[in-house]
């Protein structure tokens, strides 16, 4: 087994992120210098995954912080808001980049003392943020392998391992932890149309950990529960809703609806700081459309004929009726919703 | 609007196919000479869709005969024979190429008269077929246009166009028919995963007679019914079997269940040469894995990890219960199944 993936880190005032575009043919690493960058990089893809995307955030929020010269407490608090406001609208879908450039912001203003103070105070809870990410990554890896069969399929869209957090991973860390346990795993991958993430990066995180891992196209989940190869299915999330609904990468509802069709257990596993409480249903939630490129290319290469329209939504909303329960790091949720939803210490969790 | 597409040509002895692999870059036309280069074009794809590969095995097995030199009748059949199951080998799961294969057979065994008489009969029925394929599509169109709505959105998966026929198509036959009508129809056409033949063929198919078209990934037909913009789903299909339950293009079935989620009527258009009478249900019809490079390669470079396993069916069993009607030649079948599907005059349609 390979060493734990970092795909997030602080290095001496620099952020170092696992470059992944270059992934599965090259492991690359790319060093930040300025709070810029990061907001380049969420939107580039380079970092991706809500807790990941979350933490690049906060560390750019403290590189940010670093680099102000105000002394006056109340510019540099100003221009600290300027910047968080850049950083949130790198990627508008995940909660997870809003949630911990406000934690930090709320944390700068409720901070007494020098601007000196607040630069600090900033820095070391950003830094702390990316080794909370890992654990409760692992407290949610426990909670959700006790959902996994003992033997059998489990099937993944998208990435929502350890490249989509710090290191880990949710959805895949569940698996993880149920590999650890002892379970016999074997994990369905879909590729994930139009960027390929599961093909490019859960299949190549899966391959280097020795767990077992069979890729195929989107269209071919029906198939493979349709033939009784999968036991449940596990994904991440980018943004819950109040009562339960959930976006995720694009594919995720459709991926639902064949679960429940098939009635195979339909999991999400997300860190608290994935649900949106301010939101009460699923419809609104900003679903980031990206470029038609995305879809007519592939590999630099023009696939589609010239002139052709296209929809790119990045995600989609999966409404909560098709969910069988969610795994957090304070446990896992089961239906009623949005009862058990109520019961989650939100305030507590995005309180500093 | 341009000329009409004629996807399987007979020219002087001649097969000439549009090299289907070669869209949406170039409109190209190969020449085959001999029956077993009609067989590889067949496999690789190069000509694809039921009822093209049905028409283009046809004119194989009139090529073969014209090149038999066997004057001894009986010599001649059990060498036309060898022909017909190799025809029928080079691909599995479309029933319309078992069936044209069969049909020609049939009539070579029951003519009287010279192995030359042979030649000729075979050669005159086969090249009937293409007309008759265009004028069934026609009719098809017709019945099927009636289904869809006077003006919205119709989403359909791979490509059952002019290219997936000689010419019209089943499922673009209809959405033809519906826009000669003058009904309003805008399409959303599946990528399709992973030959994306809907990206390749159908976008360009659309495009090319001023059809408005928008291409999506396969993932994103749930988000897309969802909010409402599409009132029906038309596919076409490789095998039916006696109850109606419907291998097509890997991803139908998915868009079914999707389908029956959102109350969208999901109609398959197919002639009766699709429906396979000796299968009671949906169990028996054997489905093409093929090569896990088309999935972890595009455009020839390798995308995936080195590696990793692959799970590649060309298609899926979509169960009678999710389906709509049929749209046939002869008419709209609806359930209850399978008494609609036994007022089916399979007999007289397979008999030559």
């Amino acid at each position: 087994m390979s060493e734990l993936l970092q795909t997030v880190e602080w290095e001496a005032g620099r952020v170092r992120l696992i470059d992944q575009n270059a992934l599965p043919a090259e492991l690359k690493y790319v060093e930040l210098e300025d709070w810029r960058q990061c907001a380049e990089a969420i939107s580039t893809m380079v970092v991706r995954g809500a807790p990941a995307i979350g933490c690049t955030a906060a560390l750019a929020m403290a590189m940010a912080a670093r680099m102000l010269i105000a002394t006056d407490r109340t510019l540099f608090l100003q221009r600290l808001e300027t910047v968080a406001s850049a950083l949130k609208a790198a990627r508008p879908t995940a909660v997870n980049l809003a949630w911990a450039v406000d934690r930090l912001m709320r944390l700068a203003t409720e901070t007494q003392g020098t601007t000196a103070d607040l630069k600090e105070v900033i820095q070391e809870t950003a830094v702390a943020m990316l080794q909370e990410d890992v654990e409760i990554n692992r407290r949610m890896g426990r909670f959700g392998a006790d959902l996994l069969p003992e033997q059998g399929g489990v099937l993944t869209h998208c990435n929502a391992g350890a490249l989509a957090t710090v290191g880990y991973g949710t959805a895949l860390g569940v698996i993880r932890a149920a590999k650890e346990q002892g379970k016999q795993i074997e994990v369905f991958a879909d590729e994930t149309r139009p960027r390929l993430q599961g093909m490019k990066l859960t299949a190549w995180e899966l391959i280097r950990e020795g767990i077992k891992v069979t890729l195929i196209a989107d269209n071919m989940a029906a198939a493979l529960l349709q033939q009784g190869k999968v036991q449940c299915v596990v994904v991440g999330a980018d943004r819950i809703a109040a009562n339960g609904d959930t976006a995720n990468k694009i594919g995720t509802c459709a991926l639902a609806i064949v679960a429940s069709h098939y009635h195979v257990p339909f999991y999400v596993a997300a860190p608290v700081s994935t649900f949106d409480m301010n939101l009460p249903n699923g419809s609104g939630i900003p679903i980031e459309e990206r470029n038609p490129e995305e879809i007519t290319h592939i590999a630099g290469e023009r696939i589609a004929p010239v002139g052709v329209q296209v929809w790119n939504p990045a995600f989609d909303v999966t409404p909560a009726c098709l969910i069988s329960g969610f795994i957090t790091e304070q446990g896992v949720l089961k239906p009623p919703w949005p009862d058990s939803l109520a019961s989650l210490q939100t305030r507590n969790s995005a309180a500093t």
